[in-house]
């Protein structure tokens, strides 16, 4: 069948907000979200009044165990998964609704887009999609929200498309003028900050030498199914490669989003091509 | 963007079941859904065992309300809409996920899948659509779940798609086997049953009957935004047409769901083609 494909031009180019799903929610307890964090970041989102934006947000303590349980991760082997799919796709959609929920009280028009709706991934990685709907959702004035999820996949049945393959991805396809990032730590570093008393944040880097550091970027983060900050960054190559600005922040403090939004100076790490 | 859009074979011929908004929730009430109607019928559609299904349900006392409110149906025309677009989705999506939850409850693999995600409608029909994440569900086990919703429209903005066009498009365009339209009546009468005593129920329609009578089939549920029972039988036509049986049965009585899903004697309106 034949898809009418909206093209995007310059005057759309959004800008991608990825929430991390262990800023978001109590990453240790099972199904919490951090109710407070989720309504501040709501508030800044909103008084940054950046136009169009898509929203991207990670599973944290929603979609990660859930996943884990069922192995959804490494495609379908057993028919005691499928339930589990479902379940996780149901856990996913409870941390999506708070999300809409905190952005519609701030008077944001988002609209949940769920990826298993719309998008299928070969081996795991994402070919293609109807980029229509969420085009068109710019164009109009939504704030479209996406998040990680559990997706079908042409060659394993089905895996885990994380939310930062969606936001580097959704960057590159859709021509974004920058990417915000917004972790549990401050940005990139020399070592983990959480173990190593002398690690040092890496405020600015080009793509070369991202490429140099990426081999001793340790993760920082707890382990999570789509990986930790090694992950992130190596999704993001594709998109800083086509020349999309990256700018990783501290979701958890205060002013970060606000201030990475407007793109305005912020503790952190940015990423250009140069 | 070329879609791979996957071919349905006979052996994936669906049945789809509808259920109707007041069926599954309290119509005058804002906002509540028939909690013991909704797991009952989940254990029907669980015994019944039909496999692929598709489950398609209304907005009833949730959706309606706020679409009315912000007259989303009539398209574009004001700024002040675009948030009652998100707040009608929101409350589609509150519904929804109830829905899902009876399901998951009774073990089955119900994935929720928002029309809003990955359907453009034109002057408020729709168009085409990428069906494989639909056809993949359905071959994996999954059991897909729609409803009525709040849709973006390439010529009117946006609108409000009836769950029951929807299904008649998904009958049509998967080649279902069957449709079950589970109404909160019995069936198609000659009048209204709920003020004409006279009212006869028509068990049994071929098309051309049914095209004759339409004109003479009064509104038999309270009014809502997407028609009574003469929009639903007027979007049926087109899958009728098609040779797809239609069976209307009352959900809100016990086991006529389980009935109509295994094509048991049950009372109702069978329409065929003949």
């Amino acid at each position: 069948m034949w898809m009418r494909n909206l093209p995007i031009n310059e005057l759309q180019r959004p800008t991608l907000l990825k929430l991390g799903g262990s800023a978001i929610t109590l990453k240790e307890e099972l199904f919490t979200p951090d109710k407070r964090v989720l309504q501040r970041l709501a508030k800044e989102i909103k008084e940054a009044d950046v136009s169009p934006l898509i929203l991207v947000h990670g599973g944290g303590s929603f979609g990660h165990p859930v996943a884990k349980q069922y192995q959804i991760e490494e495609g379908y082997q057993d028919p005691s998964q499928i339930i589990g799919f479902s379940k996780t796709h149901r856990a996913m959609t409870l941390l999506n609704r708070l999300v809409v929920e905190a952005l519609i009280d701030h008077d944001l028009p988002a609209i949940a887009m769920p990826p298993s709706s719309f998008i299928i991934t070969k081996s795991g990685r994402i070919q293609s999609f109807d980029r229509s709907p969420i085009i068109k959702m710019m164009e109009m004035g939504f704030l479209p929200v996406l998040y990680g999820d559990a997706v079908l996949d042409w060659e394993v049945g089905f895996t885990i498309l994380s939310g930062d393959q969606l936001v580097s991805s959704l960057a590159s396809n859709l021509n974004a003028d920058h990417i915000v990032i917004g972790a549990d730590v401050d940005g990139l570093y020399t070592a983990d900050p959480k173990t190593t008393p002398s690690a040092r944040l890496l405020p600015h880097l080009t793509l070369a030498e991202l490429k140099n550091v990426r081999q001793k970027i340790k993760e920082v983060t707890v382990t999570d199914v789509t990986g930790g900050m090694m992950g992130k960054v190596e999704e993001l190559i594709t998109a800083v490669e086509q020349g999309i600005r990256v700018m990783i922040v501290n979701a958890t403090k205060p002013n970060n989003i606000y201030k990475a939004l407007k793109e305005e100076h912020v503790i952190g790490t940015l990423i250009e091509r140069r």
